[in-house]
């Protein structure tokens, strides 16, 4: 083990590539993990645009190997993926087990702790969860977004009569798909490009143009896009009485007609990060398939090269793999 | 019975008090009721700065008594109440149960069916409720804002544990409270004026000051001011992953910062129309007492100064009536 590593940098909107970055020093608790994949986000590609204001390593979604952790020897060696939330463990959100939404959180390569684009990074032990011998490298490095994806059946109670509109169909979206077609439901999806559209055919998943949507006909609308156009869409195709689900941050504040949330009745919830378990357990019972997705995996020293590729409108998952 | 009437009757914004507008001839399956008490409600006073542009007779909460039924003879004499939502029973959303969305609906003395401040009105006889003989008559006049009160707890299960803001405590929100305090939840209410405050006291339910409230500390807050303030309030005080209740029309648009509500997980959730059944059996079984929030009750030929009253900053619950 070397005293520097490889890393990713983010400092006022611009990353470069460094090779002098420290490796991280542990705290009480925490495991140093070599990263061996990387998963670029949207939310990587918001920060680089002041999403947050944010100085250090990017990247949040990874599979990585754990080279030490003091406090818990047994799991050094062990293949891992981790939550992105790190938890203060005493305010109140943290009483009552809702650590994701800790108030003094700090959340890796997003808010005050550095993130994954490097060859190491730190995370508390909680964090980790070890990834089972079936399920390969390159699923695996997708469980935090299929972990998000989840969250929305955690939240609403997806029926398997209701008619569910999905808008958006890039990385989140398709994963977001894959998840809500197993309740069953009248699932169709609004998607912008063909490769977007061909990825759904590939799992029965039917793409519907706007104008095939009865307005104020679905059940639940889940907003996958990020953009007050996506809003205004998923607000026209809801109906009285039903759901949308706001599973992308937006750029922008949109301009709400709230009384009209209210004579319909709409319910509006926002939807982040969610549970680990289930997500490892779909990619190992095979119920849920994702490399499908990926569109190209580059080696960590051409990582600035792969976030430009990812920024590419319409670009699917892209990996960083320091393997390679 | 004349064939003229006395009535209340909106044009252009403009109410005037008209003694010459026609006793409403009946369609099919609509009964002929006679006004004996009415309600005057905020969404009345909107209609008057052109909420929705309406003109004819206004007002929608009402106890009245049934002259004529020609398709139900045994309710003729019937002390009566009644749901102002009158559905097509074609449409999807009828046809899923949810008349009260109704794509094709007319709102008693809102949209293209004439109101109840006059001295008869017509509504279909199903929309009718016979009053139990132990409610009293101004009891019986709020079951409509009682009804739409009830509606939260039809929408979102409020535990006997959660911390619940009230954020407004006029007319409607005097009667939410009552409502909301009956779960057992910790349940506090931001008042602006004494006399609400007071009436609040009276039925020990506490009221708070804005300092008192930490933020991001509600399981749950109810939005009954109707303002973009109120809304913004509500958005402190909820807690992550908590509910925001809309209980109130909104005279603008907001503009709503939507990432925060994505990043803090918030339920938002419009809420209009509710369920008459249970409201009568509230006042009828003694749960509910409302006749304490009657400020005035005015006959029917001053009504124009009935309204006026009501549109005074803190005014409680005015009545008009037709028994005067």
């Amino acid at each position: 083990m070397t005293d520097y590593m490889r890393s990713i940098w983010l400092k006022d909107g611009v990353i470069s590539y460094r090779d002098d970055v420290e490796i991280p020093p542990l705290l009480s608790g925490e495991a140093l993990v070599k990263m061996q994949l990387a998963g670029i986000c949207a939310t990587d590609l918001e920060l680089m645009r002041g999403y947050y204001p944010f100085e250090g390593i990017i990247g949040h979604e990874f599979l990585g190997e754990v080279v030490e952790a003091p406090d818990a020897r047994d799991i050094e060696g062990q293949r891992v993926v981790g939550e992105i939330n790190i938890a203060c463990g005493k305010c109140a959100a943290c009483e009552v087990g809702l650590s994701n939404h800790c108030k003094n959180r700090r959340v890796l390569g997003i808010s005050n702790h550095d993130g994954v684009f490097a060859e190491y990074f730190s995370l508390p032990i909680e964090n980790l969860h070890a990834v089972p011998e079936d399920v390969e490298d390159e699923s695996a490095v997708l469980t935090e977004p299929l972990a998000a994806a989840m969250e929305i059946l955690q939240q609403v109670h997806i029926r398997p009569e209701d008619r569910v509109l999905l808008i958006g169909a890039g990385r989140l979206g398709q994963i977001v798909a894959r998840v809500v077609m197993r309740t069953g439901c009248n699932l169709r999806v609004l998607a912008k490009y063909d490769k977007q559209r061909k990825l759904l055919a590939e799992n029965k998943i039917e793409s519907v143009i706007w104008r095939e949507i009865t307005p104020a006909s679905m059940d639940c609308v889940i907003e996958a896009t990020g953009s007050p156009e996506g809003f205004d869409l998923a607000r026209q195709a809801v109906r009285p009485r039903g759901v949308i689900i706001l599973k992308s941050t937006y750029k922008e504040n949109i301009n709400l007609n709230i009384s009209t949330i209210v004579v319909d009745e709409i319910t509006m919830i926002g939807s982040r990060c969610g549970p680990f378990a289930p997500a490892l357990r779909s990619l190992s019972n095979g119920d849920i398939h994702l490399t499908r997705l990926i569109e190209a995996t580059y080696p960590l020293n051409r990582a600035v090269e792969a976030i430009e590729h990812a920024a590419h409108p319409g670009a699917m998952k892209i990996l960083i793999s320091n393997k390679l």
